[in-house]
């Protein structure tokens, strides 16, 4: 049996960003939608396959952020694939709740490109306010 | 009739990064696969939606890359949507040729995580030999 806990040549492989950080998009592994990318650092991404969930690095906070921890909004990891430059992770997800965004919606994509303008078009499942601690508004 | 060339709100809206970029997903519109992440400039986008193909800004060679100028594998624009903090774009592409990927794959996430390492899965549909010119390589 490998000691796979010790072995971290696939985090060696990434090539990280000058701030240690790459990105990573979850896909609804259900339904194929793209719900969001975010960022994640070393230990984010250790974590999110150690954990088989979705671990970011909040770039805005500085600190990371168990997608979810908040919101109940957990993204469930079914698939992690790297892309040949080694420097974006695609996820394959179940997103808990079926809302990505803190807007309440499905996706983070849901401003689409139309007449020379973005149109918010997707609608909103919960309102924000009944999705988080309004203690941490 | 209003004048949508002049008007350059939506690429003002974008939420450009420090070197004047925006990470675009290309998306496969017909079965949902992402096919690859790259980087646009204003430049770029701009041209995305005035030619309805991908136009990506190559950081390695600092210059417009038209995706498929040398490959053919044009990536046709169906859609275009933008995330909730106006810094990732998602594109339904038609992907011609079948290829994203420079290493003649489908797509560029062709490397999954197994055991503890990366794990390059999907086949070579057309050898990069076939692809590019020998004189540009």
């Amino acid at each position: 049996m490998t000691d796979m806990h010790n072995n971290t040549d696939w985090l060696d492989g990434i090539k990280w960003d000058a701030d240690g950080l790459i990105p990573a998009i979850a896909q609804d592994a259900a339904n194929g939608r793209v719900l969001m990318v975010a960022w994640m650092n070393r230990q984010a991404l250790q974590l999110t396959a150690a954990e088989g969930r979705a671990v970011y690095w909040s770039r805005s906070r500085s600190k990371l952020w168990r997608k979810g921890e908040e919101s109940g909004h957990i993204q469930i990891v079914h698939e992690l694939r790297l892309d040949c430059d080694n420097d974006v992770i695609l996820m394959q997800v179940k997103q808990l709740g079926g809302i990505a965004c803190h807007t309440g919606r499905e996706s983070c994509f849901y401003q689409v490109f139309k007449d020379g303008a973005w149109h918010a078009t997707d609608p909103v499942i919960k309102h924000p306010d009944q999705i988080y601690d309004q203690q941490h508004k």
